[in-house]
């Protein structure tokens, strides 16, 4: 019986693994540059961690099991958790800020479907110990040129959650009614009908009429122009310093280079964690699934029993940028070497040489002379160099280029060089 | 309340990971020259896909869980078998041999021990299609380059399972008992005192006297002189097939430029697939838990559904080898721009562009110029550029050398040029 993988869960071959590879390449090319140093964390953490966070409602998605020592543990839905459990068993006595990235698999039990898999991987940030606009607009702006990095154009959306925040503790100083107010408002994103249900709930938290239509303006004030935006908050909602440093981090975007956004004040996440700046990328391209990244500055060390570090930070989805970027692999040539059962020895030494520059294959199939130049043919190697008899008495070799099928004779010192280069 | 890490499990801080990448994109490169292609597999896989391969006993050493479909699975404690199962799955109609490696993270739920994790890493290859002595010189020649690329001195013991397997075919046909007989062998190349064992066993098993001592011979049966250890079994199993193609294996290693080795018909595996070619490296410097690599040549993908493939392959313990190898990682040198109030969105703008070249900071904590100086020093700078007013007027910016203390007067051209060498 033929045993399959889990289901929503994938194989990656060789020519996918080389295309990934040379994205996260990319990638992490540009967030070292930035100053940002990799993280490794353990691919499952205790349970708790995530419920802290995302409380109980999580567990149904998650990959959750008990260890043979009886203790509850899941697989990581995401890296978030993790690296701040990490800073504060670690690095709480760092130099600030500490900026981190990963590159890790992340797992959700969530029903299979198109673009969605239950073993999926995150690129991502954290800039951690500062409260400041610096920081705010380095991570974003770190995100934005990640994705340029590889070719993908992403579409900025820019709010704040100072403002609804505020509203809401006039509401209620519940924080887990306003996580419900925040998870409707994150769905009206998606689903404009959800803002029925966001007046039902706000009137069940006894909002004044005069507050809900605030509630209701703030989340619907979106634009292109973000100091105007932002001036119309104000007027809402009043001066807040909030705002003062949303407009600082505006003007520090401009210096990056980042022009062309959507500043939008109903961004709101769905995470009772996020508290000032929060951002979602789109792309084009990916249909209903077309956020690639996410993002926000949040409170969440103190929750497990580090100080009240302020922090800023974002995952980039990495299999759906995946779809939609630029894959180019960088080609180097490969040769295949094609060997008599006498000469195979020394196609061996010949291939420790092109070793050091080239890909190179020999025989391992005992193949005879027309089955070994097929054998190159169907693999697409570019080269193919005979190793005969003659050819090692002379000490002059022939080169196939099976592209071109031009032919060309080398002796040994002249093919290193050429392969050297 | 502080929460920790599971035990057994690390966080890998970024001083640490950059060796780690460092080493692995060391043996990335020089496997990617023998023309071998990276797989990914899930991390977590049917239970069955291990049972089968391993027996039902591996489980008491499994991270196993039912998902919420209630069907079994288990974190991966070794990627033999989900690359067999990928290959049978996807890869039956490619070009033989399908040559194949991973880098990944193994899970194995055991009493945590000095050098010994519950998530550890594994760097392997598999070769697939060939029972050729072409194919097993290249995997074990591959092997020593792998580890040689990388610093390490292995001392490579090779075995063929062919003579013990011919030898205890006279005793039982039945593969468990087989397998029992093998791991008691693999247990007494660690600990002499199993030979006692392994007579009882035999006895019981109903082996003639005579047999015994011939397999305890070839068990004992090693030396540095390959082809001699070769001719002393022939001697006593008689004529092979398997011990000619041994022969032309150490005839390869040495085009290979391998000639220090021990033939050693003791080596087992511990493993019921292995059938051939059989081999462990081991390394000085790690005490008792010296072994770096172990492979060998073995047919697993009929056991998965698929045809009768002869595979050869290893996998390098990469937590073991980081413990020795050559951990130096490529130095950029980085700087940090010291910037005030009025000059840091200019700070940034030089930041994008030296960003081309090299890692740079800017300041995030909105800190004065003297808490700026003070970060790049904590943090181990290797520059320092002050972008003030006066600077960004005359165009000409003071970079200092943070080791020699040496300052100089650049240009941006100038300062661009610098670091793009």
């Amino acid at each position: 019986m033929e045993i399959s993988k889990p289901r929503g869960t994938r194989d990656f071959l060789p020519e996918e693994v080389a295309q990934r590879r040379s994205v996260e390449s990319k990638l992490r090319d540009v967030v070292k540059k930035w100053g940002y140093g990799e993280i490794i964390t353990p691919t499952f953490e205790e349970l708790e961690l995530f419920t802290l966070k995302s409380g109980e409602g999580i567990i149904g998605e998650l990959y959750n099991f008990k260890d043979k020592g009886d203790r509850e543990m899941t697989l990581r839905p995401e890296l978030t958790a993790p690296v701040m459990r990490a800073y504060v068993n670690e690095m709480q006595s760092f130099p600030k800020p500490v900026k981190l990235f990963y590159f890790e698999n992340c797992f959700r039990y969530e029903r299979p479907q198109k673009g969605r898999f239950r073993e999926f991987w995150q690129f991502g940030v954290e800039s951690i110990g500062s409260a400041k606009p610096e920081s705010d607009a380095e991570v974003i702006a770190l995100a934005m040129t990640l994705l340029a990095s590889v070719g993908v154009k992403g579409n900025l959306n820019v709010g704040n959650l100072s403002v609804l925040r505020h509203l809401l503790s006039q509401v209620t100083a519940d924080v887990e009614s306003q996580g419900n107010v925040m998870r409707i408002i994150d769905k009206m994103t998606k689903d404009p009908a959800e803002e029925q249900n966001l007046e039902m709930l706000l009137l069940e938290l006894k909002a004044s009429f005069e507050l809900v239509q605030k509630i209701k303006a703030v989340v619907g004030l979106a634009g292109k122009d973000g100091f105007s935006a932002i001036q119309k908050a104000r007027d809402i909602v009043g001066q807040l310093p909030e705002l003062d440093a949303f407009e600082k981090t505006l003007v520090l975007l401009s210096a990056y280079g980042i022009h062309d956004y959507t500043v939008n004040f109903g961004v709101a996440r769905g995470l009772d964690y996020y508290t000032g700046i929060v951002f979602e990328i789109y792309a084009d391209g990916l249909g209903a699934q077309k956020q690639v990244c996410g993002g926000g500055s949040y409170k969440l060390i103190s929750l497990f029993g580090g100080g009240d570090v302020p922090s800023t930070g974002f995952g980039i989805g990495f299999d759906r940028i995946m779809e939609i970027c630029d894959k180019t692999v960088d080609q180097v040539p490969s040769i295949v070497l094609v060997s008599k059962p006498e000469t195979h020895a020394e196609s061996l030494k010949i291939a420790s040489g092109l070793r050091q520059y080239v890909p190179v294959q020999t025989d391992l199939m005992g193949r005879n002379f027309k089955a070994q130049m097929e054998f190159a043919n169907t693999t697409g190697a570019d080269y193919v160099l005979i190793v005969g008899e003659k050819e090692l008495e002379s000490g002059c070799f022939s080169l196939k280029n099976m592209e071109s099928g031009e032919q060309i004779s080398l002796s040994l010192d002249e093919l290193m060089k050429k392969f050297r280069n």
